[in-house]
């Protein structure tokens, strides 16, 4: 019997964030007890699902048949959506632009799998969350990163941006509040965005998941800055409503001109090819839309004083440093320390001396990420004190 | 500014079971009623998520995380999952070989993914459930389908399908009790697809969606009829447990040589960048496996009762014809009347004029399906009395 070979597509995927766990589940096994800073579940800490919004999925499975749902999502979850992102973002659309996915992870699959023929490009930011060039290079096209500077708080570089359009360019990727640098663009680099990719006949695709997750500052969508420019807003329910295991995302075109119909109906016929996504689920999301919102103001208040412990805490390790976040719930620290060459070997060093878990910065970009890790500053301030006096004492040690 | 217009990959898709509720949907928008027989979607009828099922999920929602699963999947259901096919079928294999998917849909994309560069060849059933045709063709490989013979009750043509075994043949698919002719294979055939991938060095991909809805005779898994032979089984909990909307589905690896490692390797890879199934649907669906089972059993008495219904009636039609099917759920008649040239014109004129919606049978093999189409006998006998009474009147007038 012969050994069967697997892809160069699916053997060249890489998902540092999850990659990762292989060598800690390693320690694990040993007993060790890692304090794990490498993964963005806010459910993992502090952060539990609002009983309100956890009592409408027992009464989803009661009433809903629990048989497929519409290809495109459950109509009542796209009008609450639409009502959502009319009254934040001032976009008004109908309901066809609006369409449900199995997390913001199926929507990036699709979309780049109907825009992307082998050889084309699409910007992404650099560092940035890998799913996007994951899957542009999955579909035979090439993820073309543009610099976020480190220097001016991460904020997007925009002559870089602009360097890196060539002919094959087909659509321009933000992530804001940004993953990993926790980053939130202001509004005047979100507008030259627009306007570049007005200038260059390319959309926007705007990564919106942490929205609301802005603890200093207020988060603004680039499809409010433009009457022409189509803008495809990418959101969902795994970190801003903490589900998600629930698998919940959405997208909705804000293009005034049409110009994507037939990207939208290039996406619509794969969501019909996997018949829909989790039905009694989508029905009690709505109640995460229009039920209380409390919660929102709360998470903000332990995410403020976390990020700020953590940034006084990195700052003062030799050999690290790190921007202040403003949103989401990470930090990019960098590594200065001359310990080290590259970023995979920190982290490994870290994991196995420190029994900390991150994620190298080379996996969010190979060159701006490089040198660099990612940490959440989801765990209360004890467990992050405890992280990082081990990493404290350790660099103190050796860098 | 631009159209921006979408890949070829995405628009080539076809997925005739939900492509013909577009022509429905405008009838329904004039008022009309249509009888639904296009879709396998058995809680869309009289069959009901049994009670403690749904109870289940209203658990696991309190006493989850509601956070990330593991991307391989919950270690307590793929551990209930292996106890099944142990138990069935025999495989006795480790919790590595158990990967859960978002519906076996996610099974099928990810293992074709993984196996199929560009050029090469897999075996599908012709007429076969659609899925795998269309990601094979999606990832630019070349869907080869092999004869099911009408006038053997729809089993494989095992000389048809040695015939088409080239160098570039990654793998055979089987679909038992088959999508769409309701076929249920006997061991003999099945156990020459084993010997034939054995011969030829081919590992077979096994749909056993539909294994405990044979109600004419018993389902037996290729993967308990060979030694060495690796035999992917694909399974799931959308029939069977009428969990359609949970997307819950699951694959095993019957790989006693350990020919498959590199391609179980690209679908882990690929299940980590998309991060995890439903968490909380995962912790449920146990029930679904250690809970009660005797739904099972009314399930079956039922859908005899209306195959047999269907048989009767749809032989009594002139023009129509059909075999009696023995597991699914599912009806493959011939259209034998002269009235039409294609099947799809028939299907759109049986939807106006009958208000009944059909599927096309060339949706489910381009030669193999033609001139047939399918349909779900789900619903009670007074409705597809209703449908049928409507279809033959008609029929009785054109044919
Ligand atoms: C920027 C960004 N987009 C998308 C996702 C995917 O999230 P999900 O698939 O859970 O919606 C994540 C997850 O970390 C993310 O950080
Ligand atoms: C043979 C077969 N395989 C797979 C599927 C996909 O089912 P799901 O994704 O709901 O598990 C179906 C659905 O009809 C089917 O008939």
């Amino acid at each position: 019997m012969r050994t069967f070979h697997a892809t160069e597509r699916s053997l060249n995927v890489e998902y540092a964030i999850r990659d990762v766990l292989i060598p800690a589940r390693k320690l694990e096994e040993k007993g060790a007890k890692i304090i794990k800073l490498h993964i963005g579940d806010p459910n993992k800490w502090d952060f539990e699902t609002p009983k309100h919004v956890r009592d409408a999925l027992g009464r989803a499975v009661e009433i809903n048949d629990n048989g497929y749902a519409e290809s495109e999502g459950y109509p009542e979850l796209r009008a609450a959506i639409l009502k959502k992102e009319k009254q934040k973002n001032g976009v008004d659309v109908g309901i066809d632009n609006c369409m449900i996915t199995s997390g913001v992870t199926e929507a990036i699959q699709s979309l780049v799998a109907a825009t992307i023929s082998p050889g084309d490009e699409a910007l992404v930011p650099g560092p940035g969350y890998p799913s996007y060039t994951e899957f542009i290079k999955f579909f035979n096209g090439k993820p073309v990163s543009y610099h976020n500077d480190e220097e001016n708080d991460w904020q997007p570089d925009i002559d870089d941006m602009r360097k890196k359009i060539t002919d094959k360019t087909k659509f321009i990727t933000v992530i804001n509040p940004n993953n990993p640098t926790g980053a939130l663009y202001s509004d005047k680099v979100l507008k030259q965005i627009v306007d570049l990719a007005g200038e260059y006949d390319l959309f926007v695709l705007s990564d919106e998941i942490y929205d609301l997750m802005s603890f200093e500052g207020t988060h603004h969508s680039p499809a409010s800055m433009t009457k022409d420019v189509p803008v495809v807003l990418f959101n969902g329910f795994s970190k801003v409503d903490l589900l998600p295991g629930w698998r919940m995302g959405y997208m909705v075109f804000s293009d005034p001109l049409n110009c994507m119909d037939e990207i939208k109906e290039g996406i619509s016929k794969q969501l019909r090819l996997r018949i829909s996504a989790n039905n009694p689920c989508q029905m009690a999301a709505i109640e995460a839309l229009e039920g209380p919102q409390d919660h929102h103001e709360q998470i903000n208040r332990k995410l403020k004083e976390r990020a700020q412990y953590m940034y006084k805490r990195v700052n003062n390790i030799p050999g690290l440093s790190m921007r202040a976040p403003k949103g989401a719930f990470y930090a990019f620290p960098r590594i200065d320390s001359k310990h080290w060459t590259n970023d995979m070997d920190f982290v490994l060093d870290i994991l196995d001396n420190c029994h900390v878990l991150l994620v190298p910065g080379s996996g969010f970009d190979e060159k701006y990420g490089k040198m660099h890790f990612r940490a959440v500053f989801l765990p209360p301030l004890d467990t992050l004190g405890e992280a990082f006096d081990s990493i404290e004492s350790y660099m103190n040690k050796v860098a």
